[in-house]
């Protein structure tokens, strides 16, 4: 009776409060996983290639009509493209897509960041590679959305903000489109939201180690209004490292002020 | 007995999660009604002219000021202005105030699209129409809110994103104004939240029927920084019908890739 | 045996509808208090100060690196920079920060304002102060967290949106560098968000008094794309208080129009 009587109040519970649980960010995602293969039966659309964290979507289309390679400004030669979008995140996405290019015969046509982030404080984020041939242009978005999860892992996040740590010994042609990074050299993002946690966390970054800081934002500039400030470095791989996790520690304690943890979405990887 | 204990559990609950029921953007708007009459009973304000969907509002000013003629660049002439505002949809309200301008002896003084949303990938909005007669401002407002649900018809949301879909066989002086469509043609819209979405809805849109591409945003252009990717369509009408109606199809296939179906906020009209 | 049936509901509708209670900006937020003292034993960082309403946090960087001032475009002269940043509000922070240049020996080095506001239709902020002695960077921190309550008084908010006033008597160097109004002069500022709102609260704010209208900003000009329409005047203090109390009688009947009462977030003060 006990049990009947709970089941009764639940359903009456969820019809209003709504039937959908509320939503957590870092639960409700693809707990590190990329659903491709099952989800790809569901969705019945030749072009879907996959889900991921962050409310991210690939997709690919084997021969885009010549009136949307004149509206998007794409070369006529990149008769297939690979398309990357999400919700929450630009970094992550970024970084895999980095690796992806590095892995395919493609190229990256355009990166763009909407200010996103499902309410968060900062960008969502739309990647698009070019291909001569359909093969290629779908193995970019597979490679991104499968090396995804990874990139997620040192982004920490709480209910006031969240923190991005990226790093790589060698950065290919996505990041230095987007950052003008040197090519095959190391890479470090050091990024706090709130815009004041950021403040600190460059400071202290560049304190930590010698290197070359390659470019600087915050909501005024170089971001699409979002609630950050960040900068990317360049240099020797050991000083990179250094920096980013000098950054890493100082965020991550700022960030818990207000007496939440800052958690990682993933798995930390620096 | 059972009754009066879920009674006391549901106060909990509700003292617990809040004492709002958590939002639910469809079912917590007006269900297809603008409470025009009663609400302007208790907000008593004479400008007051009623609420709808999409936590839109819409107001009348009798004699604006001539500084604030000065401040928003309005032409002296238009002694009275009526507003509509509001925070989720931008479409759906240009839509409404479009039959509107058709309907009653008022101008379209401005169009302002903030980045809105309500924590959603798209715009908010701000409409004001311009008209020498007090009279003639109020009712381009009514009949705004009278028709706005209408337009939610083919708006298909879930947790992830937002489909927009729009049509109609003759666009007026509104449309023209936000979109720079040709007058009296038909006017589609294919619009898809996250980017990634609407970047397949518009290859398709124009693949599937012989259609003018009027123009096109993205997040890095034409829109307010949003996550969102959209054409809008001009020339036969049932051509214009036959690429929005492809469009939604697809979009609606890979906005439920999470597993959520994507439901029509109101009853599609298309 | 009711309580227990009870504390199981309970422990199973908080487990479906997640663990935190739905947030509710008024209650989570510190209840009008700043929790300097303690927070920042927690914290363990140098730099760190406190934090307050609005999620704002405010920290103090002794010996700002030379690279970080060339990023920033700070004069090398304020060696120590105080910096305030928030997710919520920037009306606030920026009257609070007023106060705080006139209680210390520091300037305004830099006052942005993204858009963010956690979901909500406004601003984020971020403030640099800059000085030479960290002492006096950290006392104007204190300052700003300290009288920040204060200044959320006259913030009032539902789920629809958010209205905002400010006033002081004598306008210090902070206003005039963001808002461009004389110093030592007064000051109103006359906010409404949803942006069709704000409309009437400054038409009707003109009307009400005799006042210079110093500036105005809507979602396509001025603001950061935010869905708010706003005036701020200068002129005598009791005038510029009438027009402001009249913007804030009229905005506070229209944000109750969906029946929810638009409540001040601390105690009003105008």
């Amino acid at each position: 009776m006990q049990e009947e009587l709970i089941n009764k109040v639940m359903q009456e519970v969820m019809r209003r409060v709504g039937s959908a649980p509320a939503e957590n960010p870092k639960e409700s995602r693809e707990g590190g996983q990329t659903l491709t293969t099952s989800r790809a039966d569901l969705v019945q659309v030749t072009e879907y290639v996959g889900v991921g964290l962050g409310d991210t979507q690939g997709i690919v289309i084997a021969n885009l009509d010549p009136a949307i390679h004149k509206l998007m400004g794409v070369d006529d030669k990149y008769r297939s493209i690979g398309v990357i979008g999400g919700r929450v995140g630009a970094g992550p996405q970024i970084m895999a897509a980095d690796e992806a290019v590095k892995a395919t015969n493609t190229d990256i046509l355009s990166v763009q960041m909407p200010r996103d982030c499902k309410g968060g404080a900062g960008h969502g984020n739309l990647i698009i590679f070019g291909a001569e041939d359909v093969s290629d242009a779908r193995r970019a978005v597979e490679v991104t959305l499968e090396v995804l999860p990874k990139y997620f892992g040192d982004v920490y996040a709480n209910d006031q903000g969240h923190l991005e740590l990226q790093y790589t010994a060698r950065a290919s042609r996505c990041l230095t489109h987007v950052f003008n990074t040197p090519e095959g050299k190391a890479f470090g993002l050091i990024l706090g939201a709130l815009a004041v946690i950021g403040v600190l966390m460059i400071d202290t970054a560049v304190k930590a180690a010698d290197v070359e800081v390659v470019g600087y934002a915050c909501p005024a500039k170089g971001t699409s209004l979002t609630n950050e400030v960040m900068i990317w470095v360049s240099g020797d791989s050991g000083a990179v490292r250094q920096s980013v996790v000098a950054g890493r520690e100082v965020g991550i304690k700022l960030l818990s002020a207000w007496g939440q943890e800052a958690k990682p979405v993933t798995q930390p990887y620096i």
